[in-house]
């Protein structure tokens, strides 16, 4: 069995190192290459794709989590053996059902899809996307058609990223979330905003950068695993678990823009850098889900990086670096900045507040159009009415509506916007939980350390990987289901000394 | 045959988008992969080698080129298809003699030879190192002996980098060239030394770098379709005709280090930018031999970047760039000092006319390694006596002896030296024939217009990939086989007029 075992993980491993030179490809297209090297990278990204996807859906390794099937059942199931057995019958298991010429025949359109969206969006042209779209949704309904049984026509497309989550789950979560978020919105959006000019002064790029990368060390970001460099649409992306790098972009009039998103991508880096090493080169070498994934990021940018202790040790450091520019800025002004909230068009430059109304928005009509509720065509005007309801202000063009988002445009439509919100869900629950544990946190912070906090979504989410599912990790680390509860205390408590709510 | 042959190209462009993948992840790793990636990303690289190693030997492969023999044979002969069919052949031929479990051997072999000789080497002890050389030889011989039927053991060695040069040939060349190398060297080294010193001050790395861009752009080389990145070992390297890049480094009290190795990098690059773009993804689709690339980046930095003819058009600009620094410096005297020649240690940094000396003793070393007639371990004290007989000088150590090129330590004893040589013969003997044609190139230099010369260059060699041979290349290029007159007249003449030799 042991035998068996280990030919299943070298199998695994060979479908990760070619899934990671993929990475690097794509790294590399995002950051340095020329612009020559679009097409054949394209063609290149496209073949590894096809070998992965070949080589993981191989009937032998079928054949061997048969054969392991009584191993893993004598296995304790928390031991990373078992773990790695489930995890991969559930992704294999997903995987065949996936013909090989559906994929390649989504990846061909989608990739003519994004070039025409890139295109459209700055024409603000969405009649050119729609027939693109079109094609999208029916093959999204296709994609879900291979798994039929499903409750809801959006759950196999939210699987693969929210595993144990359903459309009905983020439906109930969301109409909750949205019950206390509009009144507080409301409440603040009702105020004189907040003045952010301070963040709008000319800051030189190169210590923009330097600071963002003091700030990622002190989280904890391990540079002998990791580097940061610059692209047009910041991600995180990891070829190793000794190699998780991070991107930022930045505009040399607002602070904003490469700070909190170097602290963003951190917390996504911390994720990974914080697994397990005996998992390298397995499925159990990644983060557990979108939902948990965008729960590091945002609480690393958020609930450490906005806060007002967080600025208290760190903004001295911050105005001397630009004295300049913020010499006549107090911190309680600074604060106040960087945590505007307005009702604002763009999702990914939107508060904390407000972001969660861009999202449901996104899923609502994700969920209306793959029932047939909606078509394609209705999308520009449904987003307008909806927006003008949940907003209070109207588009003014479709290129900062509905053409605003790349997922459609380069993927299937379901299950690619929920991620964002549960991740905003359990940041604070997890680290609610942390303070219960360590209640020295908040200390810690203002003194600029952050260990302990570190150490404790390590030990609790990190660490483990894939090994348990969402729902799972969420029990261990925190004793309960996900609830939005301490995510509407934060926000409330933030914001009420902030804009004096009562 | 149409289709079958679309297969066949198919089945090669597979091949080559996995090579070119694992060609990004040495580039990546050479130029920003922080040190956590190593491990991970050697597995990721062999496991690249061994899906394209297995997939260009798939019998499928063999059977395509079977039953395609008659259409090539109603080809011409030099028509793209019937070339593509005939060079996949050659190396379908040579490929499926090694076995992969050999090769995934060799390669497990090298790199932890690679690993011992990178601590051996500073430490200076060739006897840490001694036992993996003496097994790399085995595994030399043990490769050779896969093509039974050569006339010398090194002969298959030398195939895949110089096709169409057994060991006899480059021996009579090599002996022909040392004839008449050996009293130039001497009648230049028995006169007082160059004065470089104007290349020793503090150079600061950025300017460096840009000069050096600025000439590379000068030369032809297309920045849409490359760039430069820095790296320890400089190399040219290349993921698509579309993506061609370069890498350099640079040392600020060395004015020549990054300057020469862009613009020899440059000649790399511009040879792989000049192929026939319908080559795209193709085996057809790279520079032909090791000697006939060597000719170029040879050409562009010595022929063109060391001529008297380029500094009169570039020194002003030079010295503008470093005014300081070069301001006491005439035009003439930065010429004989970045044409200094001197008996010296390092290859890599030996100047054009010593040069080859180096190359020889190599070559000379593993005829008699693979032969037998020497052993590993004698080769330090085989090495010294052979530098003092060609140099007059000894290494004081083995580190800047037998330990200085990573060759033999990361690869097989055998076929790895010769094409610098070979280069630098061709260099001369293609500049001169673009000369026959184009008198008017000197001048063109002196004025920075580079353009007849790469467009001789490009339509003559680059262009055609590998489509011919390097004797081919050479014959219908230069009308002659290759000869080592145009090297002699070349040296004779520009080191006759710096050291006013008679």
């Amino acid at each position: 069995m042991q035998a068996k075992f280990q030919e299943l993980k070298n199998r695994l491993i060979e479908v990760n190192d070619i899934n990671a030179a993929a990475g690097v490809l794509h790294w590399d297209q995002s950051t340095y290459m020329p612009p020559g090297g679009a097409k054949a990278r394209a063609r290149q990204t496209a073949t590894l794709s096809r070998l992965a996807h070949e080589k993981f859906t191989d009937v032998a390794i079928g054949n061997l989590l048969d054969t392991l099937t009584p191993y893993e059942k004598s296995l304790d199931y928390e031991s990373d053996e078992a773990s790695l057995i489930r995890l991969t019958r559930r992704k294999y298991e997903r995987a065949i059902k996936i013909p090989a010429k559906f994929m390649a025949e989504v990846a061909t359109h989608t990739s003519e899809s994004y070039q025409v969206w890139t295109k459209a969006r700055p024409a603000n042209d969405f009649e050119r996307v729609r027939p693109y779209l079109e094609k999208t949704l029916e093959y999204s309904r296709k994609c879900a058609n291979f798994f039929p049984g499903y409750d809801h026509i959006a759950d196999p497309l939210i699987e693969p990223r929210d595993f144990g989550m359903k459309a009905a789950d983020v439906s109930r979560v969301f109409s909750e979330l949205r019950k206390e978020l509009v009144p507080i919105a409301s409440a603040i959006t009702s105020q004189p905003p907040a003045d952010d000019s301070c963040l709008h002064k000319h800051y030189p790029e190169t210590q923009q950068l330097d600071f963002g990368m003091v700030v990622a060390k002190k989280f904890g970001y391990d540079l002998n695993r990791g580097r940061q460099d610059k692209t047009h649409h910041p991600f995180m992306t990891k070829f190793s678990l000794g190699d998780v790098r991070i991107t930022t972009r930045s505009k040399e009039d607002s602070l904003g823009e490469a700070l909190f998103c170097t602290m963003h991508e951190t917390g996504h880096a911390l994720y990974e850098q914080g697994i397990n090493m005996d998992f390298e080169g397995t499925p159990l070498a990644r983060g557990t889900s979108a939902g948990v994934h965008e729960s590091q990021s945002r609480l690393w940018e958020n609930i450490v990086g906005r806060s007002k202790g967080f600025w208290n040790c760190f903004y001295p450091q911050l105005q001397k670096t630009f004295s300049e520019q913020l010499l006549p800025v107090s911190a309680d002004e600074f604060h106040r900045a960087i945590n505007k909230v307005e009702r604002s068009l763009i999702r990914t430059e939107a508060d904390e507040v407000t972001y969660n109304l861009h999202v449901m928005l996104r899923f609502d009509f994700e969920l209306a159009l793959l029932e047939g509720e909606m078509e394609i065509r209705d999308l520009p005007s449904a987003w307008r009415e909806r927006f003008e309801a949940d907003f209070g202000i109207v588009p003014p063009d479709d290129k900062d509506g509905v053409l605003q988002d790349v997922h459609w445009y380069f993927g299937l439509i379901g299950g690619s916007f929920q991620g964002y919100t549960l991740g905003n869900i359990l940041a604070a629950q997890f680290y609610t939980s942390a303070l219960e544990s360590h209640p020295e946190i908040p200390n810690d912070i203002e003194k600029g350390e952050f260990q302990t906090l570190h150490n404790w979504l390590r030990n609790n989410i990190y660490r483990h990987g894939s090994k348990f599912t969402a729902p799972e990790i969420i029990k261990r680390a925190t004793g309960k289901p996900m609830s939005i509860k301490p995510y509407i205390n934060y926000l409330r408590t933030k914001y009420g000394e902030l804009y004096s709510l009562n």
